[in-house]
């Protein structure tokens, strides 16, 4: 059973193949997946994500099934052994051996919840459809992973640079009125590590990436002096909310992180999305040529098609 | 027209004709519903039902339009005659005739509101579709039935047993929190009178079966021992809220009727699910080889790919 | 580029081919739309739209992929410039160029606040998705126009006349709980003068349509006697709100307005739905053969088809 959870469970030449293969398949229409049906399991909101799945699996001729939890679907308990007396109606035991006996394969996107952070590490929930379900599991963004959108910044690397390795890139930590997760951060520092690049994570003190990614991440370079941004070929923007006041957001003193062309430098600019203009991210940077997340974003689709049918060998 | 909304409708042979379809097309993929649509319309949250039906209807080789309401879909109202001044912006009668239009079948699910017993009663959601829609109409569990659900767990005791006639089961009530419908316990009664089990009702004082499923189910044995269970083939949980104190919870007084390995016995142990685990059944019926609840979950898909196939002719 | 955001923008000519396709391809199935997926993009809710949209994807062989804003989907930003410090989480700047990647075509849903009149009379909304999205847009009822549902009414009246040219309709204003949005009107009104019907607002004091509209209807006639209605041969009803006490119900003193056969004489009544029974329309009127609402819906998918057909080339 091969599931698609976290990069570092494979080899940069399994990895390497992806992107290979994204490439060569480019707006490739197939049958691959005729008669089959992908579940797509939502705990939290989604635009790409959603978007790109439904329409990477309709590519491929098969048909997906979107569920929300919470809104439509039942909520989902992951405790085990737990006294289910409370706001979860159904066990993620029962929904994913259920959900395995519909589907070919199943994708989740759940985030952290935010508020302990020794269960947050654990990734729980999409550990919790790991261990029970019995089809492959994709991972749309964990409390620790996001790999899918780490593969779609690899591929868009590429191909801006024609390679991965030896490209300077900045993981760079930015503003924003709340705590966020770090999942995004820490698959593309883990990923561009893999790849080659050259890493720095330049953010404010106390702003640091969780000890298991850490190390994952070799001898990355760390700063805290945004004019590091200059010298890179890549700058990644992205907030991360902090492991010490877990939860907490960031003291409005850090406005000054937000990204502007001025910070920015010569350097191709890269984000997951959604972002807050003006707030992580300056309007001159979103609209100058620089801006390479609409690129990053249709990778999204290029990567899963990929992804989707190496799990499905 | 041909609706299915409550296995009382057809006779044994219909049902049986269905099983046996079921079995003999398992996994079978086809194009009986190319270029056609059935709108899925949910008045209420689902798992089961929501993947199972649209992965039936796409292995069919159909489109499913999946509509909440009252989330992204307009409210409706069922009363006749209602001058509509609330909180419901469009009539049944409307948007069943509209539906119609539409889709080549409609599959609704509608709990009862569980505030108006007598209103209840009538079943009048899927009652009103059945009345304006001019086209199929599938239940997909309403205030009084859940047909998919018995078919299904009709389905799973045939598979276990070679057959249903004689096969010793118990509808033994469960606790849970809430006050649930009796939709899923009057369906599973009806349909396995029908399919000739020995039935037996096993719950507390008081917590009784409406008159109008009672008058179906012949002389159905009644019990408020949990003793009876261990006599079973068959021990079917399921919890049901009191007609007499409609809508309101249980007493904790019996949380003792939680179903545990010491209480089963030697039975098969069946659920609709979702269920609220070490609530209504404890984590040891769950993990244990007793337990055909996946099994039932994953035969909703195999019977509702012959029951919309038997509704469209 | 071509976007289908008003009928205004297209010559009579090009309204009257789709009327034509329309008919002649009623029931069609196709696979036009092989290998292409749609965006369905609602701020708001639906029943008809959403319904008719994705059955009219699916007829065409294309993937309908259906976003809720707010509901699985982030809060979308539309105003230029914006500190997104607030409950926005991305721009449609953003989201309408990231929706381009992916999709093929992207229709939208977007009602107005009805609290900034100066605002909504800009429709920023459709208009932000027309500036920034590199694919076909389809208005799916913005703040100013619901075009398909105009090009739906004029379908219902060829087939009820046999033409348009000369056809007597009157829009009536009707009673409504909610101050409602005028773009149904609007676009209605506006369509009925493209395809030369002979055009009488019927409404209260004080209940005019945007300036901008009106300068588009000629020498439309305005009367605020009900007893207009008898002497048509269409009375289209549709509540909207006061453009001077802007975003505010109605008057109770306006219940009267409410349409019943006796106000209604021997006319075709037309509504767009969804509609509140026995608040503006009365049941005598909607459970009579003079009601077209069902074929009005019905003729969304019918027009629809063609309008895709029309946009994607």
């Amino acid at each position: 059973m091969k599931h698609f959870i976290h990069t570092g469970e494979f080899s940069r030449s399994e990895l390497e193949t992806l992107l290979h293969n994204a490439i060569a398949n480019k707006g490739l229409r197939s049958n691959v997946l005729a008669g089959k049906s992908i579940g797509l399991l939502f705990f939290n909101s989604s635009l790409r994500t959603r978007s790109s799945f439904e329409v990477a699996i309709a590519q491929l001729g098969g048909h997906p099934v979107t569920l929300e939890v919470g809104s439509g679907v039942w909520n989902l308990e992951f405790r085990e052994g737990a006294v289910m007396n409370a706001d979860k109606s159904e066990h993620i035991k029962d929904a994913a051996r259920v959900l395995s006996r519909y589907f070919d394969a199943l994708c989740v996107r759940s985030f952290p919840g935010l508020k302990n952070l020794a269960e947050d590490m654990q990734d729980p929930i999409v550990e919790a459809f790991r261990k029970y379900a019995s089809i492959p599991v994709i991972n749309m963004e964990s409390a620790l992973y996001h790999p899918c959108q780490a593969m779609a910044d690899m591929l868009t690397i590429r191909e801006r640079f024609g390679k991965t390795e030896g490209v300077k890139v900045a993981l760079s930590w930015a503003y924003h009125i709340k705590a966020l997760p770090t999942s995004v951060a820490n698959s593309f520092a883990v990923a561009a590590h893999q790849f080659g690049c050259d890493v720095t994570i330049v953010a404010p003190e106390g702003y640091v990436l969780p000890a298991a990614v850490m190390n994952q991440l070799g001898n990355v370079k760390l700063s805290h002096d945004l004019n590091e941004l200059k010298k890179q070929d890549v700058v990644y923007a992205k907030s991360w909310g902090s492991l010490e006041n877990y939860g907490v957001p960031a003291p409005e003193s850090l406005k000054s992180w937000m990204i502007d062309l001025d910070k920015l430098g010569p350097a191709t600019f890269m984000h997951c999305m959604p972002l807050r203009r003006n707030v992580e991210i300056a309007d001159d940077v979103m609209d100058s040529g620089q801006n390479a997340c609409y690129d990053q974003a249709e990778n999204r689709l290029h990567v899963q098609k990929e992804i989707i049918r190496m799990v499905m060998g």
